[in-house]
């Protein structure tokens, strides 16, 4: 009589376990920027080498996740992949700005514990990401800007480069074409974007995390989004993980990030209303362009933007990926 | 028989006119910082010279929107007060960072527009309020920072000083005895605090703006939560209009003075209990000090904070007034 019970509760063990495990299946998702893109404006070899570059990137992801890495520590990788690749607008291959200079911000937060970790405006450092996130874990600040932030980050060993290591040719004739107004800033930028990733681990935490070049000849120490916590990033367990690529301004003013979050928490929204509400209802009636990529603590995910298109994609556990450029019909 | 209904209307129409003008009465709220404010910390002699310069700020905010000001004008010209007087940590009377320099932060929303503006580690600025209305008004951004910054004041007029214009002994006192750590920089820096202000101005519109030097010995160009939209300044007509000061890191990843503006938004909490929330939970559980001062479409103000003291005050349409420097029993 005594085996019965005993069985039943390995039964009720084995079920839990079970459950457990499907909970805490995986998700990431990435951004490479949204913007004009339109089948019309990318060459089709062009188009292949962003999608390639996207499913790269996610198989990272993937197998890091796979193996039980932290959602931060896939969420750095991604983005430092994209940071290192020139296609995007983040670490080699920024933007110019006025002065011809790249200068870069970054930013990262843990769902779990609810730390955040950002750089503004820093032009040594080859992955603001590592140093966004080195911020968060080594230091007590949430942002460091400039050469302060750059010196931290030598402080911390991550590798420091020479300011012309950014440089590539495609940005730099972007910079003169600015700089002569043979094209309007918002034209040549529209082409290009920041990057960022969202995720989910095993253990049922999120990350968030964002970084960018910021905008073609931009002026005067313009901070965007992107470095802003709360606004280009955000990331908390009980809700989701946010990362947000577009016109800057609006997304600080509209708080956009937090406010998915905020939507959900407070109003029960799921993810999918949340970010609709806020990137195709608020920022679209004040004309703010932009988008986002989020994922829920179920790992529903979003990827949600009011321009013609963006560099998105996910892979979730059991090997489902999808990468797109351009609005879906 | 024709004469009565008339009467009526006429009698309708005062009636509307009166409740307009209720509706429509102004009050505005500021503070001095957050932190161990404490009788036993503050010679009479200093109280009483808080609490005078409170009052004549309050008396400057409440004839101004008294006169038909808006409540932006009101905001930018009381926190320029403050920033002009070495009692606070804002403008002259910042405290040093750990080069020895004053290098200080502002923000400011306006609640009717949604627009902002802010400022991030300026040093030669003589009132950084105003530069950071100046970025909102007349810039395409939200948030400039350091030499962009100043250059971009400059541009627009505003006066720019040389730094030891913001010099004083007694702030440089605290540096020394920072650096030598003769004293902890929190026992230092919980005697200082940013500068913030709110208002409600006759045509019901909201604004908050906020400004401070920092944290004494601040090292690595660290930025704050007071230059940051929705961190310690936010201003919505729909919902309140707020100012944040105390631990900046907290305050930054805790999305605090649009979290507040959300909980009412969304949950159709008060202002009070939505500050209450904000900071008397969420922040002090985190180990979060500081405070907010926040008024709401309504006029309904709320001055919150989990530290000892806050230095305080508001006026209302009508001469109601209150300036208070410790936390009531």
């Amino acid at each position: 009589m005594k085996s019965i019970p005993g069985l039943f509760l390995l039964f009720l063990l084995l079920i839990s376990n079970l459950s457990v495990s499907q909970n805490c299946s995986y998700v990431i998702v990435i951004h490479g920027g949204a913007g004009n893109i339109r089948p019309e404006n990318l060459p089709p070899l062009v188009a292949s080498t962003y999608e390639s570059k996207l499913k790269e990137v996610l198989r990272v992801g993937d197998s890091l996740l796979n193996a039980g890495s932290t959602s931060l520590d896939a969420v750095e990788t991604c983005i430092r992949m994209m940071e290192d690749c020139p296609l995007f607008n983040a670490g080699k291959g920024a933007v110019f700005n006025a002065e011809g200079k790249n200068e870069m911000d970054a930013s990262v937060m843990d769902g779990k514990t609810g730390l955040a970790g950002a750089v503004a405006g820093v032009t040594t450092i080859k992955n603001p990401i590592r140093a966004a996130r080195a911020v968060m874990e080594k230091s007590q600040h949430v942002m460091l800007s400039g050469k302060g932030a750059e010196s931290f980050a030598k402080s911390q060993g991550l590798e420091i480069v020479a300011p012309d290591y950014f440089f590539t040719q495609e940005r730099w004739n972007d910079y003169l074409k600015a700089k002569n107004k043979a094209d309007s800033i918002e034209i040549i930028d529209k082409k290009h974007g920041t990057v960022g990733c969202v995720a989910l681990d095993k253990y049922g935490n999120l990350a968030a995390g964002t970084s960018t070049g910021g905008m073609t000849m931009k002026r005067y120490g313009r901070i965007g989004d992107s470095p802003i916590i709360g606004a280009g990033t955000y990331a908390d367990n009980n809700t989701c993980a946010v990362s947000a690529t577009g016109h800057g301004e609006f997304f600080i003013r509209n708080v956009v990030a937090y406010d998915i979050s905020a939507l959900m928490k407070y109003k029960g929204l799921s993810l999918q209303d949340a970010t609709s509400e806020v990137i195709m209802n608020k920022l679209k009636s004040q004309g703010g362009t932009g988008g986002v990529i989020a994922v829920d603590k179920n790992g529903n995910i979003a990827m949600t933007f009011n321009t013609p298109g963006m560099f998105r994609g996910y892979v979730k556990a059991g090997g489902e990926m999808k990468v797109a450029l351009y609005g879906e019909k």
